[in-house]
């Protein structure tokens, strides 16, 4: 039966190619995928403590555990060599933290640093050039006085607009007035993200500013941009965040509880703000955040942790990502969708806002934020059965940002 | 004849199934190469220009021919802070290229930045992040005096280091005097690595130091760390160097004669140069070296690019790598062995000893070099027949390194 015989051939070998196409198959589509799976930080705030001290407190708990794991360490930060006056971070940290034989890097994109990390993180996984990835992000902000720490962070502008004057601060403030005529919106409702924000950071043990304040009280603290006020901007911290990031497939043998990086995408618009067509659409903020979506195969997110340095951008960036209504996230705000208990929480940790804002540190704690939330560890501040949340780390003014969302299941 | 039915669909089955396992092979194979497809640089020196000037010079041969290609920018640049007083130099660059919406982002490693964003551009295109990164490496260095640029390279030594007075200048004195002592070398072998590196950096266009000297002068030039004398050391310099990296599989759309980076590897050693076990064992170029070497499937190189900040560095790194043989490379660059129609080149482009070595750019000129010379475009300072090259790139004293080995196939 010759016949036979082939058709048996046939069938064995259909068998085993499909049997490859399916390892393959694996391959290529574990590929699309890294999982957080540890994650811890310092409090932040004005801390005596140095650079290297920070970077030892937040990333240790994952260190002492997974030592000999680590084969990665990229350390996020922007300003070691302005305010602490130390290059070649990444190189000294790791000897710090006595992991000398393990390979580093610094990842600086300004107050993006932190998305961008994951970004670069993840792609270190797929490539293979690492199994187990330390990210840190640290920085050490108070060893300068305000003026000081405006004028540097100041230096991201195009010299053109930095020529004329323009800081971080003041593109907040041309932002709320053009935002406040065209939808209408109330003064009050955009200084309700600094009451809702100080709130939740009041139940963050991690926070900076652990106060509630009130509507009053932020509408009375002192002018910094006009209309902007004090309780309405981030103020200046020191801090450390860390994550230890492997591939999917690898990730509960690290922990029973894996959160899942399951969408990331970048994004980038002009340095120069004015010559933006409309500054209230941050296209950088919305592109990533359509990337990040699309990979991560979800329709919605049940919270966000948002780059709310001064109040207005926490309005606009949550209608860049489609989290609130255009031209709406004002009313939204002021009926309380974005509490904890809303329908679309926003920075449950305090938000830059109340949490603090060191520069490095900031994206990489959004995520921490994340994985504590999806892992339903937030304590006072828990979303209830959250699944998925987004992370949106910023540069600039929206020079640049990247989106991330992350999941409870691959 | 229903046999015949059956055998005839899986037949068509078995092809389709192996069409796919084709197609899988070729995506899950190509992961692990990319190609640079094209490269340029500006004249190294001290220059009148300004930072974002320099990076267009750089960069505007590849930007004007494949602009709407390029969908991710690396700036591998470690001082702009310090020494043009700008934070997220990638955003501004991006914006001053008019490549706004194209994200972007700093790699830093120090000196070592350079071939850390040949990793990071391979990770990025292998994770599919990206499918055309431009590497930008830019340094503006003369906008300081020496002592100042000394003091803030010093910066990237420990605390500890540092407060003794150590700098890179005086770990490089320190290593001669042991290396000298154990292998009996003699002062002239070492300081023939400058005049060497001067002879190619003269026929370099594009290097800093366009003059040949004499091993009398440079044993007489200026006492710098005693032994070594100023032509030893690299000059302070501003420049910029690009590459354009895709995927193997694409490479050949972009150019008809690709160079690729058959292996890169990446390894870091303790930040305590002296507590080392053996300052002459670099232990981060030795790691990183094999791991390059054996993911290249190459035994022999036919030239690298090493990282002579010192003279001492070029024999000592050649022989970690196994280009010169241990305690003789001494003896072997005094036979002309290392010379540009010697048995193994090295620093054919003139090093950063002549060449100079404006700190984030260095190691993508690198990268430059070996490009130009696989593809026979060396100009006087061609190696014959030279289809495989090696760079490393190398942060701090050895503190990390990175080693690209480069081919004329995949």
């Amino acid at each position: 039966m010759p016949d036979l015989y082939l058709l048996k051939k046939i069938l064995a070998l259909t068998l085993l190619l499909q049997s490859q196409v399916k390892v393959l198959s694996r391959i290529v589509l574990s590929k699309s995928m890294v999982a957080i799976v540890g994650a811890s930080l310092t409090k932040f705030g004005k801390r005596s403590e140095d650079i290297f001290t920070l970077t030892k407190e937040s990333s240790s708990p994952l260190v002492r555990k997974f030592r000999e794991e680590i084969d990665f360490v990229l350390v996020s930060n922007s300003y070691s060599g302005e305010f602490n006056s130390i290059s070649g971070l990444n190189n000294l940290v790791t000897t710090y933290l006595s992991l000398d034989y393990v390979p580093s890097l610094r990842v600086d994109n300004t107050s993006g640093s932190g998305g961008t990390s994951l970004l670069v993180a993840k792609s270190l996984l797929d490539s293979r050039v690492a199994r187990v990835v330390l990210v840190i992000g640290v920085e050490k902000m108070s060893t300068k006085g305000t003026r000081e720490v405006t004028s540097v962070i100041s230096s991201l502008l195009p010299p053109r607009e930095r020529s004329l004057g323009i800081s971080v601060p003041s593109l907040a403030s041309i932002m709320t007035k053009i935002y406040m005529k065209k939808y209408g919106a109330t003064r009050e409702s955009i200084a309700q993200v600094a009451v809702k924000n100080h709130r939740n950071g009041a139940r963050n043990p991690y926070a900076h500013v652990r106060k509630e304040v009130s509507l009053e009280e932020v509408l009375s603290s002192p002018l910094i941009a006009e209309p902007l006020r004090q309780y309405e901007f981030c103020p200046i911290s020191d801090g450390s965040a860390s994550l230890l990031l492997v591939r999917d497939e690898e990730a509960e043998s690290f922990t029973d509880r894996p959160v899942y990086l399951r969408g990331i995408g970048t994004a980038s618009d002009s340095s120069h703000v004015s010559s933006r067509e409309d500054i209230l659409e941050m296209r950088a903020v919305r592109e990533a955040g359509r990337q990040a979506m699309r990979q991560a195969r979800v329709d919605k997110v049940d919270f966000a942790e948002l780059h709310d340095m001064a109040t207005i951008l926490e309005i606009v960036e949550a209608e860049a990502l489609g989290l609130l209504e255009r031209g709406k996230g004002w009313a939204q705000t002021w009926e309380g969708i974005t509490e904890v208990d809303g329908e679309m929480p926003i920075n449950t940790s305090g938000g830059l806002n109340s949490k603090g804002h060191p520069i490095g540190a900031s994206g990489v704690a959004q995520a921490v934020e994340a994985f504590l939330q999806i892992r339903g560890e937030a304590g006072e501040r828990q979303v209830k059965g959250a699944r998925f949340g987004l992370a949106m780390s910023m540069a600039g003014f929206g020079n640049s940002a990247t989106v991330s969302v992350f999941g409870d299941e691959p």
